[in-house]
């Protein structure tokens, strides 16, 4: 029996060595075959230094799994059984101008859902509406599991402006999540079970179990009894919560959440890092240098520990844990960006969400939610509004739709900054958006 | 055959007189046989001096309305047809706390939407749905016709809340935007249609019709073609729209939303003006009290036109208008606030909406509108998750949901300073808020 | 300034003198100044007596409506206001098959709902779909006003198949109830308001209000005080109502509904009818011919009286209601055929449904409804999953859908029978089911 | 730990012995420290008979399940952690009424969704919301498992007039509909799975798949290939589909759907096995009979083979299953019945529906399912329709509610003979129906 071909673009990431530590962890239920890195000519070094990490690493765990490196996307897709997108359109350079500009006119970049988070997906949804074109030829039955970001927001424009049906988002907010919580309770994850539902990055814990048993009282009490909230994630700062504000509430924020509940105290600690540390942007920078670097010791043959500090934890064994469901129909439980099918009551049906799904081997089916809390469900559509009409933006390059995009979103406080910030920012990042560029469409 | 029987609580309200003269001048196909002005002891002075100019005008008018006024609540309501709701717990003095505490936190008082509203609504809903008990006992039979602000959140609260079903809440925006655009083109008001749509100061202008034909790009070239919009009311400064978001937005913002679209300017706005001639509370006080000196005149017999300025202009005269399409099962169009029952799709049904309705014997029935766009369906969303936590908390007098209230709303920079305003604005108004102190349920 | 171009199709209609009668009556604001009558070759004959009739009665009122008559469509298409639709794909022949088929397996054949219904959508879809491209082409600004049944299929199959906006379906079922209503009741049509909502053949008067206040209960007990309704149609037997069953309906059905409440006694009325005077058709048949004798009389300039027993009464001057009020967005309340848009819960935003529309330039937009009465909720479900999959069998000519259409429906009582009767239907109207033959798409 | 306390109403029941069998092989993970079995006097002697029975089971199994029988339900209910209900008020010989009654009018009686459902749900549901007031009081944390039908109605009524949130229909036709596809693909159940989705006994296999592969195609082919579809229960009779209506469909129908789409060959199946070896009930009795004899001997400690063939097979081990995932928190899925929230778009969200769920230990969540495929949408939404009003019914005792239920359900003919036949039945079942005759409701 044939084995299974994965193709990962955007291959020479530093995250890759998780995935290929997974893969190889999992190689007994999930016999991959071949493992295509694929990268733009810019990242040809990078993905080498991976590659070759990566060919120490099946070689020393002795796995037979291929390891190929290529610049031909085209020739990777051929076939494929699952395709990986990671992929950052201009770099950590155009990260740090999402981060920088906003942040000149006073107001948080915030490169997942706010005015960064906008731009970065004026640039990367055109590249992964792309892939899609040449999936749909190359390899029409493969899965692609995507986790580049805003992963929100390039699920909804695959689902709404693309024929590929089998696309599933990831993100490592859910799992950082019940790790945090699991920390808190002092027990181990696989105990700790969380009710998730919302958006990418806007992800709630409507309720969490310890053994099945609903502790999500317990939880809240913790989380606001300290100057910390102790749920967070590396990059974004634990500025704790107003207690009564979240015991009113009663479900579990992400670690995002700050943005939108603590706005200003998250701009002042924003300005004071750029100013101090650099953006986040600026940091992960040196991070990535550093971890290339030990990436080429030839003797490494491991994912370094490393990594785990990098922000992007657990994402890829994420996805190594999405694949094999899916592969072995293991109809277990796992938080994911799916077509929401009516999952969250008022949402439209065709729009991107993130919710527990089963995960079987046509895919992962949403678990009902029904309505969402009255005090949550607002700021969740504002942010569903804003995704949908940055994703038309995207990809009708319309500049009046980007412009809507920016001024509806909340962290943005007036139609002027916001015009203003978009014209610096369409500007700077010029040769990534040629869709708005090519036919002169703004003055 | 016995006339109609018309209760007006609050009563000695300065916009009383136009009230008076609308239901005068519809006299012949609208006969109302008595109108009672009700007050509180605090409001027996101004009930006098508008009670008689009201009997001075029936005079004039020839008219055989007997003006009734009285302290005694349940004396009035027994047997009426009509009961008006225009009271403002705390009067003025309440308002102006309402708009300058939050200032002093750098944020917009707003006293509708905003954390103004918020305490608005708790210090007048318990008052409303008192009434809407009396109601039941004393007059079942009646329409309740509010326009007490925050006339969204007192609507939602009657249905949600009170038994009352035959209750309508009534705002001065929709017909205020239709003037504004009739004056844009020059034309009579009777020629412009507005698909109006959305939530109680939070209501957008879907598409605007002169003769039946669309103009709604037309209009929206008129509003975003110079330093200001042309479209606005007498308290809310007109900065004018950014004009590429308007026209990408595509349809017709109503002067409230500047708070939400242009929050920084507007705030801006409000601090200069509180050091400068005070807040709108503190300019109407003045605006009041030249009004009632005038009233006082015993050869006034007519409502005087200063009270054009006084910024509720057609009020009264919309609610003469929807008791006379009610009372003669006119099944004409009118903008109102009533129970959703599916007209905007992803609103709850039973919540509150502002939109046209057919107004007919049995009471408004809404005209549908289907999805909102996309770009408004956010904020609106917004809006409503507040409206909703806020009724809750008047009713409940629960300290954290009042919290979650304030800190949801999208006027507020962060959890914690939620909480230092809300704390502040809850001594403040301590002796209109019971419900939140007779139990000590905050520490 | 330019007058309407009216074109009717179908224009040898026995229907439409009252058509032009309608015209000659509005002319003042309504200025017609063509009307083209259209029709096939077979149809010229009574064509040229219709239209004579037509010029005849424009001359006598002195009204200047151009008359012109025409086989060429495409001719008369260009440049058109409004386009009626009143055709009969294969002439009362096919009706009478449609019929006549069924009932040899015991089946009602049911022209609109039923599997004659279903005969008659696949049959006349595709013609109409076909006017609708040419409408496209040649007048894309003109209104599509269709008559023709089953107008509850056609409506929905204009919906979801063809890309004209501007259609609205009509039916002369509501205007009849409401004039019996007025009969049972004694009081001018104009005084009886109905709230309708349904489908088409499938609606339900909600609420009945006497000078706007309901009577609901007073009517249902009127048509159910007797052995026979009095709210019927001349081709609907009347055979009165068990009472109980009404009164805990507490809605008024509309004439059809007999045919799925009453399914065995209307099958024994319709099986005797048949053996007695012929099915609907053929008694039709005699009395067009009777009609166009009168037709022809070079002395006739009105429409005569004896129209009023077809069955069709009322038809054509909703018609030209509904022309009127759109030509002068007149906002009055009418119902029709049109898109839902949320305005019956339930039912999908993009079907057809049937109620109250508030009539404006721009169309009927439909008044919200809500959720309908459980108890007819139901019923109203399964003639719409009807409709829907009878529609695309229409339009893909595919057999196993078609089956599906006819086994669904409620009068079929098995699969077995709805494929006899399937097959016999199809090859009894094989000319005119060209979508079903052309690649022997079934054995 | 205190072990699990379960009560079993109605436990003299010929099922009961697979319950204890499925108790006693699921003991390791699922301790049962307690067997209440509670019946009526009129049970007294088939409780003795099966209780003793149980005894012999669990001492020969050797687990420490402590079996206690009793006529006093209060002292069963004090303190559960589970309770089931099987009960069947009126016994067979009011079953044997609710099919024989119909046939006389030549309509089926169909004792869950037609006529004798009806009177069934009439009978069980004021039985079933009077358990749940005790549970309220004696066991307010125990979880309500109802396998006494109609599953479908009790479980809706449960939801909509009782107070108790913790129950669960239970139904043995979708895991008889596993079992059999199963058989004709020639594989073990476990590698079975199947889309469930409707209502309970109008339930459809949307999709079915095999190690996580569609093979839906292949199994519709399997069931329209032969004279008879081998995927049914022992108690309807197999008469083969019309493979095209199927293939048209293209999801998997239960075998209760042939009582809806081949109405006509089930009641000429019905009516002759009426004559030949009676209804039913009647045959049920006679193996009834037979089981309790077996059941009586003392050498007997296991559950007899015998019991499979009674109809009832699956029922109680997956009752077992079901506790057993509760308890554990196994978050496996099953197909229950429960509140929609949403997993049905169009069913309400407080209707009960027959859905796959995720077993946890707060109870079954159901997995979104979105829209029903149109064909089937209609048939589902009328059952909805006939369950709301009869249970309706069943709570208020009003005469023309039952009749609107009757009439509304699509298996009778005619709104006259809906009454003759609830006429008869109403008096036939007095004893057991007070609701309707305490208060002289009807005429």
């Amino acid at each position: 029996m044939k084995g299974i071909k994965i193709v990962t673009i955007g291959g020479g990431s530093s995250y890759t060595p998780e995935l290929v530590e997974g893969l190889i962890k999992r190689y007994d239920e999930l016999p991959v075959r071949e493992l295509w890195m694929v990268d733009i000519p810019e990242g040809k070094e990078k993905l080498n230094i991976v590659g070759n990490l990566a060919k120490r690493m099946v070689k020393k765990a002795g796995v037979p799994i291929e390891i190929h490196l290529t610049l031909d996307r085209r020739e990777a897709l051929r076939g494929a059984d699952f395709v990986t997108t990671q992929l950052r359109v201009g770099l950590l350079d155009a990260r740090a101008l999402d981060e920088r500009i906003p942040l000149k006119y006073g107001v948080i970049g915030q490169e997942t859902n706010g005015p960064g988070g906008l731009f970065k997906a004026l640039r990367t949804i055109p590249v992964i509406l792309d892939i899609c074109k040449d999936m749909e030829e190359l390899c029409p039955d493969a899965w692609l599991i995507n986790f580049s970001n805003p992963a929100g927001m390039v699920t909804e424009a695959i689902l709404r402006y693309s024929n590929i049906k089998k696309a599933v988002g990831l993100c490592n907010v859910p799992i950082g999540m019940r790790m945090g919580v699991a920390k808190l309770l002092d027990v181990s994850p696989d105990r700790v079970h969380i009710d998730f539902a919302g958006l990418n990055h806007m992800v709630f814990g409507l309720d969490v179990y310890l053994d099945g048993e609903k502790v999500t009282d317990r939880v809240i009490d913790l989380i606001t009894s300290g100057e910390k909230s102790n749920v967070t994630m590396s990059k974004i700062v634990d500025l704790g919560w107003e207690p009564d504000f979240i015991k009113g509430l009663g479900v579990l924020p992400c670690p995002y959440h700050r943005y939108y509940f603590q706005t200003q105290k998250m701009l002042e600690e924003e300005l004071a890092a750029a100013k101090e540390k650099g953006t986040r942007a600026e940091v992960v920078k040196k991070l990535e240098a550093e971890l290339f670097e030990l990436y080429k010791d030839p003797n490494l043959a491991v994912k370094p520990p490393q990594l785990e500090k990098r922000g992007g934890a657990y994402y890829s064994d994420a996805a190594c844990n999405l694949i094999n469901s899916i592969y072995n129909d293991k109809r277990d439980i796992q938080p994911v960006n799916v077509r929401n099918n009516g999952a969250i009551v008022g949402i439209p049906d065709d729009s991107a969400v993130e919710v527990n799904c089963v995960i079987t081997k046509e895919g992962p089916v949403p678990i009902s939610v029904g309505e969402l809390p009255v005090a949550v469900n607002g700021l969740v559509q504002q942010i569903k509004s804003f995704e949908r009409v940055a994703c038309k933006a995207a990809v009708t390059g319309d500049y009046r739709t980007a412009l809507v995009a920016m001024t509806i979103n909340p962290l943005l406080p007036s139609d002027t900054i916001a015009k203003q910030i978009l014209d610096e920012m369409l500007e700077a990042h010029k040769p990534y958006l040629p869709q708005f560029f090519q036919e002169a469409q703004f003055s």
